[in-house]
C-alpha cells in the first residue's frame, strides 16, 4: 500500500509542500516557494496603482507553487510519483477570486488585466469595509439572527462584503464572474476538475451553516438587488462537509503537479485549522493557540453553541462530527514588533547591539527579572483593533500606570501581559458559553522563540501549555488529511493519533504569579469592558476625529 | 535719591542676583553661584547616607551665594553699596531647617553633623509622605474645616509634614529647635537681625490664614502629644503681611554681603510669586504660568475664595489687598524628558544627530505638521501624578489610542498636549470659583524655547498667551520687591507698572484648533473624572500590588 502523502500550505507571502511517511509521521522533504508578485498593495503587475487599504494575490503565483514544490520533495526524499497515496492543500481565508463556468480566472484575461477586483483579494483586503459596514448595519436593522453568531458584526475580510465591494465598484468584474470561490477550492478544482467548497471555509468566511444555510435570498436583495439569486449561481457550488475528499487528480491536476492522474486529493482546508490534526488537536477539550503576528485560538466542541465573540464556526468543517470555533486576537507579534521599531531608545539599541542579541531579546531578558505587577503598567492590547470578544476594528490601544521611572521594558512586558489577557478574556467567553477548555496546545514563531512570553501566557490563563515541536503545522496538517484522502487511515482522528507531533515543552502556571495576575486581569477586563462595550467610546470618537 | 537695588533667587541648585537701575528697570549685572553641596540625596558631607526621597540642602551655601554674587554684580555694574537703596530675596519653598534661638541652624553644630534631620529639608523632599498622610488622615477625621482650602489634603512638600517627620525620626532634633523656619525666613534672620515669618510662606506652606491662623493647638496635640504649643514656641514668629520691610541690614548682614548697614531688606518672598511683579502682573485677571520642569499657574483676586483644587492662597502676601492663588502641575518637562530618554527610537536619534539638532527640537518639527487629532491619540499627562485640581499623588500617566502606525512624534505631540489639557482643567477651576482670567503670561525655560508648545497652550487654553522677556523673573521681582522698600516706590504695583518686562512674543489662539481642540478636551475630562474621582480607582490600585 501507498504510504507517503503531500501537503502543501498556502500562506501569505508563500506556499510551503512537505512529503510525509504517513506510516510513522516523518517528514522526508520540505520545500518553500516566494509567491513571485507577493501581496500586491501598491499596484498590479501593469503598473495600475491601487488604492489605500487594498492587498491583492497573483492566482498565477499558487500554481507556481504548485510547480516548484511537489517535484522538489519529490526528488528530495527520493520518493517516486507512484508512492503518493493522497495530497492535501490548506489556504489563507477568506482570499477570493472571481472566476469563469471553466475556472478560469477573470484577471487572466487580458480585457480584465488593469482592474483590480479580478484579481485575488487575499485575507487581508481591508477596502471592503464600507461594505462590511453596510452589511452589518442592514442585519441589525432587519433582525437578521444570523448574524449574532458572528458577534453581530462582519468583519472586512469576510466573503460577502468582498464581493459587495466587487458589485459597487466592477460590476462588470461582477457580471462576467460564473462564481466566487476561495482559492483554496479554486485550486481544488485545477487540481480535480470537480467544483468543490469546503465546510471550513464557507462556514467561517461565507456566513454559511449547515442547518440554515446561507443568509436568505431576500437580504442579499435588500443589500443590493442586483445581488438577487446569488446564491443559486455565484455560490451556487455545494458545500462539502470535512468526511471525503475532493476528487482525485485530473490530468491537468498531475500536471501541474508532476504527480500521476487519480491521485486522491482531500477537500482543502483553512491554514489555521489544518493545523489542529498536525498538533493532535481532533476531540474536545484542547485549545489550539497560535502565537504570531497575530492571535488565533481555535477548539471543537460537540455541539454548535452561541459563543460571545467568536469569530466564525463551522460544524463537520474541519473534525467529523465536532463543532469547531475560532476566535482570534487582531494584534500580537505585530504590536511588539511596533514597539521595538518606535519606542526603543538608542542606547538600548547599541547595548543590544554590543551583547549581539536583537532588541527583542534584549528587552525580554530585561523585562524577566521584573516581578509581576512591579511596573504598575496595565495595558489594552488593541493596537490593532479588537477581533475576539468585542469583534471592533476601530478600537485602539492603552497603556495606563506610566510615570516618570517608567523604563522600556516594563512597557515591553506590558504589552505582553496586555495580549495575554486578551487571550484569557478569549478562553472566558469560551467556558462562559459552555465549551472546556483543559489544556492549550501552541504554535506559530513566538511559541518557539520566547519562553518569558509562554510562561506569562501559562500564568495569566492558569492553564498548561505545550508548545508543539513543528514550524509547519499546515502543511503536515494537509498531509495527514491526505492520508484520510488515500485511504491509509479511515478518518482523520486515527490519522492525527498516529502521525500528529509531540510537544516541543510544556509551561506549567506558576500558582504565585498566576493569584498576582488575578488581580491585574480584574482591572483588565474592567477597562476592557468601560472602553470596549460603549460606556466610553473616546476611542472611536478619536478614530473618527 | 539711591535708584539701584539688588534681588537674589535662591533656587534648587543655585543663587543668582541681578542689580537694577529701578528708575528705568534695566538690569546691569547678574551673577550666578551654583550651591557647593547641591541637593544631597544620597549622603550628608560627613558621608552618612540618607534614606530614599531625602532631598537636603546645606545652609552654608546659601551665604555662600551672598558671599559670591553681591560683590560681583556691584563690580561688575560700577555701582558703589553706598548706592544701593535696598536688597530683596527670593526661596524655593517649603524649604525649611530648625534652628536655635539666635538664628544658629542645627546642622552648625558637632553634634548634629550627622543628622540628616538637622539640615535643610529641601522642597522636594518627600520621604515625610507618611506623615504628610497621616496628617491627612487625621483631619479628615475630625472635620477639620481648613484642609478644604488645600484640596483636602497635605502634601509632603510642606511645613507640618516635614516638622511632624522630624519629631518622629530625631526628636532631640525638634527638641533642640527654637523655631522651624523657612530658608528664606533665616536669611531675611541673619541679613536684619530680626525675625520675620513672611505671609507668602506662611500662606502657601504652613496652612496659615490671615482669619483664622495656624491649624489649632488641639489638632497639633491629636498629631502627637509632643506637637502641643507649638505655634507659640517653634511657630512664634510674627507672620507679616508683604506691605512692609523686613529691616534693614544688620553688621552681619553688611559683612555677609558687602553692602551697607542700614539698607533696607525686603520681606522675602516665594520664588514664583516673586516673579509675579516682575511680569507686571499685580492686578487681578491675569494669569502667571511658568513652563518648567513642572508647571505652576498663579493668580490673583479680590476676595478669598474655596477654589477646589488649588495648592494654595494667601491673602496680602504678595500684592498688599489681593489675595493670591497657586495650582500646579506635577509633571511637564519632565513628561517630555522622560518621553526623549525612554521611547524614542534608535533611527530618529541618528537622524537628528546627523541633522545637527537635539532630539526635542527633531520631534517638534515632526510633531508640528500633524493635524490637530490626526493621530487619535489622547493622554493623560499624570506621571508625576497630578498636582491639580486632584492632588493625587498616585495618579499615574495614560495613553490611549496608540495603533500599530502610530509614530513617536505623534505620541510626544499627545503629551505636549495632554499637559495643554491639563493647564484648561486648571483654568477651568479657577474660573468656576469665580476668578477671571483674561490673559494668560509666561515665564520658563520651555516657554522661551518652544514655539509650537506654546501655540498649543493658546489653541487648547483659547487665550492669549505672552511669553515675557526674562530668563530671572524671580531675581527681578526680588529687586522690584526691594525698590519698595527702599522707598523708590511706594507700593509694589507701582514699582511694576515702572519695573516690570514686556512680553517677547505673544500667541494668538487659531479659532480652527481650538475648536478642534475642544472636542479632544471635553474626552480627556471625561478620562480625568473616570480615572481621578475614584469612579475606576485602577492607577491607585495598580500602584498599590
Amino acid at each position: 500500500m501507498k504510504k507517503y502523502t503531500i501537503g502543501i500550505d498556502f500562506g501569505t507571502l508563500s506556499g510551503r509542500a512537505v512529503l510525509l511517511n504517513a506510516n510513522n509521521g516523518r517528514v522526508l522533504a520540505a520545500s518553500v516557494c516566494e509567491y513571485p508578485h507577493a501581496v500586491m498593495d501598491r499596484a498590479l503587475p501593469d503598473g495600475t496603482p491601487l488604492a489605500p487599504q487594498f492587498a491583492l494575490q497573483h492566482p498565477a503565483d499558487y500554481l507556481e507553487v504548485l510547480k516548484q514544490t511537489v517535484p522538489t520533495v519529490l526528488s528530495a526524499s527520493g520518493v517516486s510519483p507512484d508512492e503518493i497515496a493522497g495530497i492535501g492543500i490548506d489556504f489563507t481565508s477568506c482570499t477570493l477570486l472571481p472566476i469563469r463556468e471553466d475556472g478560469t480566472p477573470l484577471c487572466f484575461e487580458e480585457k480584465y488585466q488593469s482592474e483590480p477586483h479580478a484579481y485575488v483579494k487575499l485575507w487581508k483586503h481591508h477596502a471592503s469595509q464600507p461594505e462590511a459596514d453596510r452589511i452589518t448595519a442592514l442585519a441589525k436593522e432587519r433582525g437578521e439572527a444570523w448574524i449574532n453568531a458572528y458577534g453581530g458584526r462582519l468583519s472586512s475580510e469576510w466573503a460577502l462584503p468582498k464581493i459587495y465591494e466587487t458589485l459597487c465598484h466592477a460590476p462588470a468584474v461582477y457580471e462576467d464572474a460564473a462564481r466566487f470561490c476561495e482559492a483554496g477550492d479554486w485550486l481544488s478544482l485545477l487540481l480535480t476538475g470537480k467544483e468543490t467548497h469546503a465546510a471550513a471555509f464557507a462556514g467561517f468566511k461565507f456566513n454559511w451553516d449547515a442547518d440554515r444555510g446561507y443568509p436568505s435570498d431576500e437580504f442579499f436583495r435588500a443589500i443590493d438587488p442586483r445581488l438577487g439569486g446569488i446564491v443559486g449561481t455565484k455560490l451556487s457550488a455545494k458545500v462539502d462537509l470535512v468526511d471525503g475528499t475532493a476528487g482525485t487528480l485530473s490530468e491537468r491536476g498531475a500536471k501541474l503537479t508532476g504527480l500521476r492522474v487519480g491521485t486522491p486529493v482531500a477537500l482543502p482546508m483553512l491554514d489555521a485549522e489544518a493545523a489542529m490534526p498536525a498538533l493532535g488537536i481532533t476531540e474536545t477539550g484542547v485549545l489550539m493557540a497560535i502565537f504570531g503576528t497575530s492571535g488565533v485560538q481555535i477548539v471543537h466542541d460537540k455541539e454548535k453553541k452561541d459563543i460571545a465573540g467568536v469569530c466564525g464556526y463551522v460544524s463537520d468543517g474541519v473534525i467529523p462530527g465536532l463543532c469547531t470555533y475560532e476566535a482570534g486576537q487582531s494584534g500580537l507579534g505585530d504590536c511588539f514588533d511596533w514597539f521595538v521599531k518606535n519606542c526603543v531608545p538608542e542606547k538600548y539599541a547599541v547595548e543590544a547591539r554590543e551583547s549581539g542579541v536583537n532588541l527583542h531579546k534584549f528587552l525580554r531578558e530585561k523585562a524577566k527579572k521584573l516581578r509581576v505587577g512591579e511596573s504598575g503598567l496595565l495595558v489594552l492590547d488593541w493596537l490593532n483593533g479588537n477581533r475576539s470578544v468585542l469583534q471592533d476594528a476601530d478600537l485602539s490601544g492603552l497603556i495606563l500606570g506610566l510615570h516618570i521611572g517608567t523604563r522600556p521594558e516594563e512597557i515591553y512586558r506590558a504589552l505582553i501581559e496586555g495580549t495575554a489577557f486578551g487571550m484569557r478574556r478569549i478562553l472566558d467567553a469560551f467556558l462562559a458559553g459552555g465549551i472546556a477548555i483543559n489544556e492549550i496546545r501552541a504554535a506559530g514563531g513566538i511559541a518557539k522563540k520566547d519562553d518569558m512570553m509562554m510562561q506569562i501566557y501559562a500564568d495569566v490563563c492558569r492553564r498548561e501549555i505545550r508548545v508543539m515541536d513543528t514550524d509547519q503545522a499546515g502543511a503536515l496538517g494537509s498531509a495527514i488529511y491526505a492520508a484520510v484522502a488515500g485511504g491509509i487511515y479511515p478518518s482523520v482522528v486515527e490519522a492525527a493519533e498516529r502521525l500528529a507531533v509531540r510537544d516541543a515543552k510544556v509551561y506549567t502556571p506558576n500558582p504565585e504569579s498566576s493569584a498576582a495576575y488575578d488581580a491585574l486581569y480584574e482591572e483588565y477586563v474592567r477597562l476592557y469592558d468601560y472602553f470596549g462595550r460603549g460606556e466610553n467610546d473616546v476611542m472611536k470618537r478619536l478614530r473618527r476625529l
